[in-house]
């Protein structure tokens, strides 16, 4: 079946989820959103492109800070209301430098930094 | 810090996305949603609990299919506008009857079934 991004649901601000996983380690490196163009750019491009929700504009990852993610595999999830890209990840993926953006553990009712 | 869930940010509905993880095989399984509420029941009961959009209703995973996520971590993301729990994952994830719900890959502009 040919792949249309507007078959893809989005939310009431026409986005859908996607959540980046590292394609060699597997881990999960961040949950961005994209816009139905942003799906297209990225399958086109083989650059993962968000949709900036704080910005309003189109996002090609890493291409200021230069840690873009080369589209390894693109994954639709079975309700089409989420999306799951593996990743060749150069650099950080989280805005603080850190690998990913989920440095922060809940342990014991407490907050903790881990990685 | 101590931890609380109001300090999360959740979108209009009151509900922010949750990435499950399997901890044993680091496979993304499925991104559901909670309120502050699930979070809470999640990080009490240790069995992972959305919010069901659908239904409206508290959802603790597997609590009719046998399928339970039991919780090993939970992380939150850098915004603190997204949630990753690592889950001991008692068979299949996806309502399909797949182990996950990302069993749709595009490639070379076509869908395919994978997995």
């Amino acid at each position: 079946m040919s792949f249309d991004p507007s078959t893809l649901r989005y939310n009431d601000a026409g986005l859908i989820p996607v959540i980046a996983q590292d394609a060699n380690s597997g881990e999960v490196l961040m949950l961005a959103w994209m816009n139905a163009e942003a799906v297209a750019r990225t399958l086109h491009t083989r650059k993962v492109t968000y949709w900036s929700r704080s910005r309003q504009e189109f996002w090609v990852k890493g291409a200021t800070s230069g840690n873009t993610q080369g589209l390894v595999d693109f994954r639709i999830d079975c309700d089409r209301d989420c999306l799951l890209v593996a990743v060749d990840q150069s650099g950080p993926a989280c805005h603080t430098g850190r690998r990913n953006c989920f440095f922060t553990s809940v342990q014991d009712g407490a907050e903790v930094e881990v990685d």
